[in-house]
């Protein structure tokens, strides 16, 4: 085994969208640990539009990331050393680490998983925070019902797809867009959604989604914000909920941006609007997972990732998600 | 009794401000009444923001004005003449009605109150609409809870100077803006505010929020739009609740105006934004009515009105009102 750890760290904030050049790949040593640490290697890691977010230099619910320091991503690792009496070596841990071969952590925030019939990079995705979120915005935040109507954008992306299809589950209608024709068959033919349409080419998005969801919408789980945040709130009916989960649109704007117009309707329609994050609700993200790993086996859950291999592409992945390009769950393979 | 009946009906509709041309004082005959119905006396009328809504063609949640037709406003009258058996001579009714001499109904939608130690103009203001909208946006929408920090916009408004002493009475901190310095200390001298600003003169709206209320908010009671909510969103605390009453910044504007920049921070900050208007929960309403009597007896509930002299000025009081030029409640004595 090489002692050389490759980490991916932040060499400038970006100024508007990430360019390769805001990231840089260097090498160090892999770390020593002391007690009541341990030493992973690094086996999958996630890219994810929040992380965007981290890159400028505001305070959120999570610290900004440092310049020349190593980027965090949710990971699943394998234990390799041990100096801590909760881990074992060949455990397998999933939680926040380093964008790096190896990671050395005194176990706070980890979990261990085990290994069984799903692969483990689905507990970066729709066994992790992805699906996690999903649940917790359709069901606790939204309280979607049998028979609503559910309106998600950013469809065939991690959170999207799962919501999608608890939707299904729960009895719902559902209707997604996204940003190609392929991800529009694969919502429908695939996931099973009611309806979907490709926001780029569909000339109006209001227009298009009074077309689709001619009752209007119930439950808007919103991943986007934006002109299409906008379109979703014209279409809500009375009483309906939106569950603002991402406002990717906004996250490369160096001004920011105002919100949808005609917020009136907010009022008209006594809508709710709640903001939420995956870490508000521990009870909802274990009742899920374990929930999913049913469903999963069962068929009524799908899951599609696209994995890259090397963490020397991670850069490249986590660019590529932001634009739209990754079909699924964007993975990074690192070993 | 001379048999005109002076009405004042909708001449057209505004496009931005309302202008005097929009409105017209014509003369009719007092209205003949058949079998199940009766005819009202109009002693007091109400102008309030949502009418400026009603004013576009637009469908809400209450029906557009149509031109030429006599206008409708919350109305305290008598009952002068009856043929129907739920309402006597002499009863006095609280409704929505024109704004005329003499209306006529069938009764539904009026509730019958009795004269009593407040005055009757009381049920068009703190113990009518806007006094139950206070309640049902703090206490049903808002939940505020002792010890909260609660911001309201127009504070010294009809609404506004309820949610705020509701706010002392639960054992809140209580923040207000208002537009003259008269108001401002009408608020903290007379109706008990914790503290209060003029937005007009105070320069940036958010950092004096912040400086007033260094924890931040943790129930915005909305009642203005525009750039006051924005500046109360950018203050709230976690999990903070916007009870969304008024947009009354956007009602003269011709074109659809931008929502508050910035709205990422409901998804950092986990907060609810809920629109809400008074008809929805009736026995959230009686429930008020029956406390307020009793806080105003005691002296908890303060309670100003401006109250302008004959309907031919209901226009110009409607006016001005849309203008803040109000103080406390403006209702027009027409008998």
């Amino acid at each position: 085994m090489t002692d050389i750890n490759r980490q991916i760290t932040l060499n400038s904030r970006p100024d508007g969208w990430v360019v390769p050049d805001n990231l840089s790949l260097v090498e160090g040593k892999i770390p020593e640990i002391t007690a009541g640490e341990i030493l992973v290697r690094n086996l999958f890691m996630s890219v994810d539009p929040y992380m965007r977010a981290r890159m400028n230099d505001v305070k959120s619910y999570m610290p900004p990331f440092q310049i020349g320091k190593v980027l965090e991503a949710g990971v699943v690792g394998e234990v390799i050393a041990s100096q801590n009496s909760e881990f074992n070596l060949g455990d397998i841990v999933v939680g926040m680490l380093g964008w790096e071969d190896f990671s050395k952590s005194d176990g706070s925030g980890l979990v261990t998983v085990t290994r069984g019939p799903l692969p483990l990079s689905y507990y970066l995705g729709i066994l992790g925070m992805p699906g996690m979120t999903a649940y917790a915005g359709l069901v606790d935040i939204a309280r979607a019902q049998p028979g609503e109507v559910v309106f998600v954008s950013a469809a065939s992306g991690a959170v999207g797809s799962v919501v999608g299809q608890l939707g299904k589950i729960i009895g719902c209608e559902v209707v997604g867009c996204a940003g190609s024709d392929d991800k529009v068959d694969y919502l429908v033919n695939d996931l099973g959604f009611d309806r979907a349409f490709n926001y780029k080419t569909c000339g109006s998005i209001a227009k298009k989604i009074a077309e689709l969801c001619p009752r209007g919408i119930d439950v808007n789980f919103e991943n986007v914000g934006g002109e299409i945040m906008e379109a979703a709130l014209w279409n809500m009916r009375d009483f309906g909920r939106i569950a603002l989960c991402g406002m990717i649109a906004d996250y490369n704007n160096k001004d920011m941006t105002p919100g949808p117009r005609g917020m009136g309707v907010i009022i008209q329609r006594r809508l709710k609007i709640q903001g939420f994050i995956v870490f508000d609700n521990p009870a909802s993200n274990r009742e899920f997972v374990q929930k999913a790993v049913t469903w999963l086996q069962q068929g009524k859950l799908s899951y599609r990732e696209t994995i890259i291999e090397g963490l020397e592409n991670a850069p490249a992945a986590f660019i590529g998600m932001l634009k739209g390009e990754n079909f699924g769950k964007q993975i990074v393979k690192i070993a």
